[in-house]
């Protein structure tokens, strides 16, 4: 089949996403019997095009969009990221925009554009999933028609498309995870005898951390991917503020290491579980034992771990993550959008 | 849907798998439209029975079979696997007889005779897939039906569902993994100090270690774990006799053990890569340093990392194994069956 694709966003991970499709060009026909065209784009910086025959993933490689040009025939589309999701001639918008903590916007609102005009979507920005999933999942049935966000959590590590796949009738009743790899590699180096300053230094050299770590090691990135798994793993519906954060930040790390006892690790770490109706998460720093398999996680590592009813403890661990991973989530959820379609011909195929 | 499954084997395994689908039917049939019914069984000790308009697994746990009797109106069917695999009037044959590491045999064989009269097979039995996965897997092809074995390697962990449905168009480039929970115990208890007679014995009470554990201390029951890896993930076609089995069994554990230095932990680890246009895997003890996760995996633990070419270093980690966990493995293959037939409705359906 051919899926006809409109990129909304194009950083890091866009650019990897277009890399990674053409490197697999070969291994997505013979082996799903899937094409892609990509019949439409958009950036912040270089704006939109739309062209409804399409070009390939190795042609927007090749003329270097977003930093070149757009392809050859592609009509200019202003810069509004839900117009462009409304009226793109695409089977499936993929949207890559910056998070936005906070509100999930404006992503929130291209998907909703891009769902109620009948397209699928895939998105592997956890803004919009935190803050809107039971919304946009209702909208997508509605419209029959995908919503996947594989790439929120752990870059492309199979979580979702795993549980949906892997525990078809399985309760999850909770989790913990170390989901904040920029708090991991601080907690690292600093266990290495660094200071704060200079491991974060260390991890801003590295391309782990943001100008701003805040956000890292406040806990509140943690929060959001804890949100999301929350809501969609257990059912629950809270929203990233509703996760307790406790006993973060530099200065309660500073102390929190000072306090170790020999053989503990320290952590930041998420965890979820059931209370009453509803899911309680929160994001701690914890001094873990050495008989915990998550205190050995490694610097640039993540992991998380599933408590579950059928297969008690199931642990992911993912190894030096980045843009790459999170384009190979992307390229998972195609592919599995395209079999949900053979499974369904009539479902969700109507072009705009 | 609703599949007509028989049951070839019914110790611990089977037990299990019937609880627990009697636990899951409403889960089933709601999350997925499935509903099982079953139309025969099988086991050494009490011989087979056919019933074709099928019965409850709650009803199978409800009159104790394969302890007690078979369902009322059932007609009994001597012991001859292969014959009842031909026969049945199911869907789906679940073959889960015991191992014969160095054959696969019976079950090869029944398998064989299940794909060859047209039914998908589910097994648990990593025998058959050792020594026959190409040819297995060719024939149900040929017959537009389903081979599933989730729960050959690390019970019902998800590695073959999971590899299948996310990442679709990953590379495999080797394995590293910790599978045999006996040897992953034993050298537990010896690195706390206890003797190996000692661990072996403890192993024993607490159900992990069969009365010989030599299947496990000397990597046999790992190496035909690693073939199944290997031939699957890796397009491999390897027998267990090929996976090279390196420095193992008793005088070699107590050795390694007294020549570790500070912080390093002893495991059984089977390792594969690419050697030239084949693959080449192998059992040994390892000296792990305390920077690998793996040296951390507790002793009721197994653990799989994958190398990829889209994910990186992808690591799944098992807590404490069991029937049923390998119940729930089969489980899964159940409902993946049903979901590819939803998918292709004319594929495999005949009864026989």
């Amino acid at each position: 089949m051919h899926l006809r694709v409109a990129l909304l966003g194009c950083g890091n991970v866009g650019r990897a996403l277009l890399t990674l499709l053409a490197e697999k060009e070969a291994v997505l026909r013979e082996r799903h019997d899937l094409t892609l065209g990509f019949t439409g784009g958009m950036t912040r910086s270089a704006g939109g095009w739309l062209l409804p025959e399409g070009t390939s993933a190795a042609e927007l490689v090749s003329i270097g969009w977003p930093q070149g040009p757009a392809p050859a025939g592609a009509q200019a589309f202003g810069d509004d990221g839900a117009a462009f999701a409304a009226a793109c001639p695409a089977n499936v918008l993929v949207e890559l925009t910056t998070l936005n903590p906070a509100t999930g916007q404006p992503a929130l609102e291209s998907i909703r554009a891009a769902l109620g005009a009948g397209r699928s979507v895939v998105t592997a920005n956890k803004g919009p999933i935190a803050h809107g999933y039971h919304e946009l999942r209702a909208l997508a049935e509605r419209q029959g028609v995908a919503l996947r966000f594989e790439s929120t959590v752990m870059d492309g590590t199979p979580i979702f498309n795993m549980v949906e796949a892997s525990l078809p009738a399985t309760e999850i009743r909770g989790f913990r995870g170390l989901l904040n790899a920029t708090s991991n590699y601080v907690l690292g180096r600093m266990a290495e005898g660094a200071s704060l300053e200079e491991a974060v230094a260390g991890a801003q050299r590295a391309g782990i951390a943001e100008a701003d770590p805040s956000n890292d090691l406040d806990g509140w990135d943690a929060s959001v991917k804890a949100t999301v798994l929350a809501n969609v793993l257990m059912g629950a519906d809270l929203r990233p503020q509703d996760v307790v954060r406790d006993g973060l930040g530099a200065e309660a790390m500073r102390r929190a290491k000072a306090a170790l006892a020999p053989g503990q690790m320290l952590k930041q770490i998420v965890e979820a579980e059931r209370a009453g109706e509803g899911v309680r998460a929160r994001v701690t720093l914890a001094a873990l034992p050495p008989s915990d398999i998550l205190a050995h996680t490694a610097t640039g590592e993540t992991a998380l771990r599933l408590y579950t009813d059928t297969m008690g403890e199931l642990t992911l661990v993912e190894g030096d993550g980045g843009p790459g991973q999170t384009a190979h989530g992307v390229m998972a959820d195609l592919v599995a959008i395209a079999r949900s379609w053979n499974s369904a011909p009539e479902q969700g195929r109507s072009d705009a």
